[in-house]
């Protein structure tokens, strides 16, 4: 079965609170730094790669997006993704449906509450070559996330390369 | 808070199995059947307007799509929705990550796993008089609900006409 696992999604949804990952390693600091400090426009209006659910303290509930490069790459199979390619995590409080529940009988239905942060993986070989190609953004409340953040919580050169090796569904 | 609650996500992912409305009530059995009984097209291609997690039995994870029409009234925040809209929601086991878990260190994180079902709310205010304007459509493995389950767990009649009251988020 073919499973999602966008890096962004592994950042978490609780920006400058959690710092989730280790430490990335081999970016020399005379390195460009690998990071998207630009929300891409447009982002809203692009099409459904996956959902994602982070249970525990995260407690996030998420979309993923793709704009036209990405989805049709995805929904393609073609792997590595090309270059234009830029992939959305849009991540909000995992919060439970009182009008659902009340319909289930039961506390069992949650939604997307408060919006936590949004992501964004961009495809440049030539800019981002240093981490596989890919650049990383981050942004809460329309601010990217600070240099010393963006530098702890993204796994840039362990995890860039991977990512193009793993793909989530794609329903026909 | 804005919710979302869509009637369709409320009728469960496993088609067939669990029966978890009411019988709908007030649907002679002379009137038209508000089913929507072909796949509409190209629905893969619309826009996000949310996802969605049901806890317990169900264990689903899903997105809800939205055609042009649909989205924009959305997005616009007009009520009721316009004729011509189709609402698609997108319904997956809840599955753990494992990949994500790693980076995680402990078993949060849950994707998109095999599809259970796909349903659609139709608006058609001719078409649909009876149900509020709305018609709904079940698929599993391709194929429509049955006669009996459809008319069994939609809750066409006494909740057709609150869909048009209630809202998801909606992430500028």
């Amino acid at each position: 079965m073919k499973q999602f696992t966008l890096l962004l999604i592994a950042v978490g949804t609780m920006a400058g609170l959690v710092i989730l990952m280790a430490p990335a390693r081999g970016h020399a600091d005379g390195e460009p730094a690998p990071f998207v400090t630009e929300i891409p426009h447009g982002y809203r209006d692009w099409r459904w790669i996956s959902s994602a659910h982070e249970a525990g303290n995260l407690n996030s509930l998420g979309a993923v997006l793709g704009n036209d490069v990405a989805f049709n790459a995805f929904r393609e199979g073609k792997l590595p993704y090309p270059d234009g390619t830029i992939i959305a995590a849009l991540h909000y409080r995992n919060v439970p449906s009182e009008e659902n529940n009340k319909v289930f009988g039961q506390a069992q239905s949650f939604v997307p509450g408060a919006p936590t942060n949004i992501q964004f993986m961009v495809k440049d070989s030539t800019k981002y070559a240093a981490t596989g190609g890919w650049g990383f953004g981050h942004f809460a409340g329309g601010k990217p996330g600070d240099a010393a953040f963006m530098k702890s919580c993204f796994p840039c050169h362990e995890k860039a390369k991977a990512s193009d090796l793993v793909f989530t569904r794609y329903a026909p």
